[in-house]
């Protein structure tokens, strides 16, 4: 079935009936609505309330019987115990989805929730999609509808969809994604998944041309067959990045009590990531960073690397954090040694590859050859290097203030450049080098030369281990996806 | 031998010779010589050049020789050729050690550098005991002593020693310590090791009572046999937390041109956390963040950890965190689950262990409460709870502004009376929440509230994993020293 045509309705919807939003402005429905007021949703809100009045200049109706006029989408807060009956609602004005934000279904672990979460399933067979329950729901920009708390979230989209069994890590990775340059196609928080569930909104972003990276968060799999079966399909013409948790006892009985679901086998989830392109990985920050580097860095972005840092300690940690994931750091052959001796002083320098340029901060003309030395090695495919420009923002190192910005300016544009030039990804590692309050304005520069080299398609991360898991992640998914049959 | 009194010349001189200092204030020499005037060294600096002249007010002697009185310390910058004349100097003049700078030795690789390395080891054996060469040196501040660049290290000393083979990693702990509450007895940067090595610092450390943590950088070990026995010997009385680099095939071909050294056998250096107490680490992170653990948590620290956090998928990630460091999160009793169900909501949230309070938020009271009921429970030894109060910091949830201290307040006294109340210790989370730039106002009042914590000796992390990696090191720590035979 054309999953599109069909969920069009819940993504992007002409009318949404916001059931729960009363006349108290503190109230959750009441935030909700407010919410999608500041997004600035475009098509018509009705709140629906039992007790009617008004909220927010808007009239609430007593239910979603009494809106005139077709309803897309129904968003519902109300207690459990009352979803049922609101969903009856629904189903006669023929409201086409449902995004159930309410807790205290299967998740509770009690015979009454339980029983309460069958009777939405019975209801969703008799004509209408279900997002949840127990859920944040859903983010979309092109549609205009967000989550709670995201009235402020982009209203720009982008090419990523987040999929996520917990609505938590949908606001906590929305807003992580910020200062990584990510924009979303779709956020979808889907919790309990009493009807629609990952197998479903897989297939359905994988049909979604403004989708072209996947992103996910799993506790347990409601059709695990079908998903790993679409898992398999679907990573092979867009990256799906996943975020399996509950894989230990603890996390298991964590995932019990947080999505009624079953965690699931590691060996079952191991072979998964053996047998098909897709990309696993361990946590949040590890899916944002995977993502940036998703969105910046080409296919052929390769697991051989060239590393170039100042300070020997950090070529030795940084060769470690390589072949810990599965990055090669092949040493340079003679003419390219021999090139590289040239650039810099023989004494508290390395050129085999790790490069130790010698200094956390060299001049620009020195960090160009050396990248440019690099970059020219046939071994090396992509090129990671350093620049600690926190002592220089930080004025512990480097030129006086005065020649400062010209200096920064220098350093920042070269990989860019050098990438145009040999054809070669540029990774940047932009330590944090401190976090005492007086290093927050050397944070601040940071952050804002981190911007700029994203506007230049340079990912940049804060630690080398950060950036070798990134490219390994992208290297490994471009190297499984040419090799699959 | 005792070492305290063999080496108290270099730790703590009374007079200091800067070999290298010249009239330009620019250069290394004269660089360093300020630092130590910045730092406070309350004893003599005598500055030596050749071309004698003046430097920061000092008159410069055109040798070591020269110098009237007794001197306790070489600090040595000159240019690798010139190194054996200057300590020919020193021996001559009685000088008792010296710190030799000063790169171009073994660690080249090249014949020359390691007979010039074989020189010094030479010398050395005739009456004087070397640091370095390729080294940071030392940073001691009790004997008033800093490196460079450290005149703005802090001049308190405080109980952990860092011995660590790279220079680089000297000043970026010492830096990364602060944010960490770690104050340091010594920093020892160790470079070659033609003389004095890894060894030696920790029979130093040993015996030295202002030292009651150690914490290590190591490539390759000069004495590798008697640095493990001692390791053995050593972290049965105080923690020695071990970082090894250059474990892998790239990192140890890194090791051989940073320090000249050999990086050694995995299999080996497993051995040696296994039958010791010794604690093994993976970065500089994670060395300075079970240090600050070591600092403020108890010996009776243990295994059986409550985690208290808001947002389920948070919980669930939670105790995969801690089942993967080793610690345990067992389910709460049933008495302690109905005393959580009092005090939580029963829809979206979890008493079980993780507890899943509901929101990254909550009110005081209610936060007090959970975790009165976690640190109640006889399975609990140790208590980790979230609290992201980087939300009420940005001002997105929490009372308005005009309340936000009085919640922040009542919110940060918590742990330490829960603690003190059961004789349990707790670690909080404190989540860094985003890193857009219009988050520096939200991250100041973090590092703030971090700082306060610390002053009531309750350690903090930004992340669940840091926080779970850093007690079981603890953890396990004690475990292992009391097993010990």
């Amino acid at each position: 079935m054309d999953k599109l045509a069909e969920l069009d309705p819940i993504f992007h919807p002409k009318t949404v009936a916001v059931v729960g939003a009363s006349a108290d402005e503190n109230k959750f429905g009441s935030r909700f609505l407010r919410a999608l007021i500041d997004f600035g949703f475009k098509g018509k809100l009705f709140p629906v309330n039992r007790r009617g009045d008004q909220v927010l200049g808007l009239k609430i109706y007593p239910s979603v019987r009494d809106i005139p006029g077709p309803v897309d989408l129904a968003d519902i807060m109300v207690p459990a115990a009352f979803v049922p009956g609101v969903l009856e609602d629904c189903l006669a004005r023929g409201v086409k989805g449902a995004q159930i934000f309410t807790s205290g279904f299967a998740e509770t672990g009690e015979d009454e929730g339980r029983a309460l979460e069958r009777q939405l399933q019975v209801i969703a067979k008799r004509g209408i999609r279900l997002i949840g329950p127990n859920c944040f729901g859903v983010y979309c920009p092109s549609g205009g509808h967000t989550l709670l708390p995201g009235g402020d979230f982009p209203r720009e989209s982008g090419p990523v969809a987040f999929i996520t069994q917990s609505g938590g890590y949908a606001v906590e990775f929305a807003r992580l994604a910020r200062g990584h340059g990510i924009r979303f196609s779709k956020v979808i928080s889907y919790g309990n998944a009493c009807d629609l569930n990952e197998a479903d909104f897989l297939e359905y972003v994988a049909q979604d041309d403004e989708t072209r990276i996947v992103a996910m968060y799993l506790e347990g799999p409601r059709d695990g067959r079908r998903f790993m079966r679409l898992v398999a399909e679907v990573a092979r013409s867009k990256p799906v990045i996943v975020w399996k948790a509950g894989l230990t006892e603890a996390g298991a009985r964590a995932v019990r009590s947080h999505t009624a679901s079953l965690a699931g086998d590691e060996a079952i989830w191991q072979a998964l990531f053996k047998q098909t392109a897709a990309i696993r990985v361990g946590s949040l920050e590890e899916l944002a960073d995977t993502t940036t580097a998703f969105l910046n860095l080409p296919p052929t972005t390769g697991r051989r690397v060239a590393v170039i840092g100042g300070g020997g300690g950090v070529s030795v940690a940084a060769a470690d954090a390589c072949d810990q994931v599965g990055l090669e750091v092949p040493p340079f052959p003679y003419h390219i040694q021999q090139k590289l001796r040239g650039i810099l002083p023989p004494a508290g320098t390395s050129i085999r590859n790790p490069v130790d340029i010698g200094a956390p901060i060299v001049p620009p003309e020195v960090f160009r050859k050396a990248l440019e030395s690099a970059a020219s090695a046939d071994c090396v495919d992509t090129i990671i290097a350093t620049q600690a420009l926190h002592y220089v923002l930080a004025g512990t190192l480097g030129p006086h203030p005065a020649a400062r910005r010209k200096f920064l300016d220098a350093l920042i544009e070269i990989p860019a450049q050098i990438r145009d030039r040999f054809g070669k990804p540029v990774v940047i590692v932009l330590p944090i080098g401190g976090d005492e309050p007086e290093m927050l304005d050397a944070e601040k520069g940071r952050r804002e030369i981190r911007d700029i080299y994203l506007d230049m398609s340079i990912p940049t991360y804060p630690t080398l281990e950060r950036a070798a898991r990134a490219v390994a992640n992208v290297a490994h998914y471009y190297e499984n996806a040419a090799r699959l049959p």
